[in-house]
């Protein structure tokens, strides 16, 4: 057993209203000092058996169809955390 | 200029009803093996000045009061990418 995870953001020229609205409220909550907020999901897959080069195309495969919409987003596949064989 | 990204996921003992409609959807797409999908979302954060602990336990803070609601979800701060001083 594995944890992938697998990144998704708006690509940096599409414009984030979600981030834009975190980012403008900041202030007025007296948070100074952060010039730009972009939001995007995170995805963590538990992954059944190893997660070697095959799986983890795979799961960028997977990213890129499913998860990600690659005309206006960009991903990234993470293997985050390992559990020992004997799991 | 730093990048300071702040994770936020459910809580493992809270229902995701977004992550199990991915993983339902996997066999389906043709995609086996992954047992369990969780979606949350990520916040990428740009920082002016240094992130030193206290720019740290800032965001912190803001990521407890008004990015998460941490009755329902637990977060995650990293810093991920700091520029050289020249820039």
């Amino acid at each position: 057993m594995a944890r992938v995870v697998v990144d998704v953001m708006l690509k940096p020229e599409i414009l984030d209203p979600q981030g834009q609205a975190v980012q403008r409220a900041l202030p007025r909550l007296g948070f100074e000092g952060i010039s730009d907020v972009r939001q995007g999901k995170r995805f963590e897959l538990e992954v059944d058996g190893p997660v070697d080069d095959a799986a983890l195309a795979r799961i960028h495969e997977l990213a890129e169809t499913f998860l990600a919409n690659t005309v206006i987003e960009d991903f990234t596949v993470k293997v985050e955390e390992v559990a020992e064989a004997a799991k």
